[in-house]
């Protein structure tokens, strides 16, 4: 099975493909060879028709009565999120939010590596979190050269955010996670922002809350 | 303007609500009092069109060439989401990331207030984070029930997700903010739970870096 990786797809369709390898990964670790639709999508909280047209985009479809090959799916579906490489991230901002995102353990899953933090107290530079060493937030720019730096994780004050940002260079940085109050538009500098306001998914579960969700997209 | 409110909407709108109701609030300190669908579109980075198209699905349309009301469409769109009144919220696993979140600035803003953390660790118990006391797990079925505790954040090690979910009361809880890397069904014991994982977010800006999002949902 060899997956059509140039489809373009929706956030919603990543976001599920994102869940349907938690599920494939938890099945792998618990021995299994083979998983159908219907158990993909009863994890999920979802309809298998929609497992199956998520998967079919990308030219999986599992054997009938037997499901999807554990194995070939995760490493499509790795392959299709580009998570088949590992990957140097840093993070800027060592607070109490960018000490939890570097200790987080879902990350090493995913092949994110974070080899550095960036901060401005002058107390937390040269400590390390988990296995990244705290720098001064002026050795950021040089860092990101040397290393080629695709992805920054932000995790500064608001006020501090933008004009780090502006600050990164687009020829090296292709992606920034921003944990700030900033909203930046998703594209900046030709590097792609993708905003995270972790309050916001406390108002999804508060509408949700009041009424049912549907489950499509 | 008077919103309808019980119209079913997709999981892709509402986070398209909560990114609106930030445009919103910001222009609303900035001392505006009238903001257009193109304003809010390019500050979330969609079409103006999607804009239109969300908030008309509430009852909500913009004056020609004028926009929308800021002071109306904020307390309308915090309606929807069910933000109007000061929720109380507890947290459970007061380690690294559970401390970030009740210290996130953000939460304020949209009327959720943690009252209460609950740990195992007696070095944690008796202390506080931010305004919230850090009492023994043994207490939160006693508390929910004492102060009909609806929303539960949940940042314990994954290993014990389980066993909490299993014993919240749902006579009083209705929402489980899920930071665990244990995936929950949308609906379990009547109660909503909302899974985040933190890595699926870097997950999804790889899969950015390396292809164009569709600004659909």
């Amino acid at each position: 099975m060899e997956l059509n990786t140039t489809t373009k797809i929706s956030e919603a369709v990543i976001r599920r493909l994102t869940d349907y390898l938690r599920c494939i990964r938890c099945a792998g670790e618990a021995g299994r060879d083979m998983l159908t639709s219907l158990e993909i999508s009863e994890r999920c909280g979802l309809n298998a028709s929609i497992v199956r047209k998520d998967l079919a985009q990308f030219g999986a479809y599992g054997v009938k009565g037997m499901g999807y090959n554990v194995r070939d799916l995760t490493r499509q579906i790795n392959k299709i999120l580009g998570l088949d490489k590992l990957k140097d991230v840093v993070l800027v901002g060592a607070g109490h939010l960018g000490t939890a995102i570097i200790r987080y353990p879902g990350f090493a899953d995913v092949n994110f590596n974070f080899i550095a933090a960036f901060d401005t107290d002058p107390e937390k530079i040269g400590k390390t979190i988990g296995y990244a060493k705290v720098y001064p937030l002026e050795e950021l720019k040089p860092f990101i050269r040397k290393h080629a730096i695709q992805i920054v994780v932000l995790t500064v004050p608001s006020s501090e955010a933008q004009a780090i940002v502006n600050d990164l260079d687009p020829g090296y940085v292709k992606g920034v996670l921003n944990f700030t109050a900033v909203i930046f538009p998703p594209k900046q500098n030709n590097m792609f922002v993708h905003n995270i306001d972790l309050a916001k998914e406390l108002e999804v579960i508060s509408y949700c809350m009041k009424n049912c969700l549907s489950q499509g997209s």
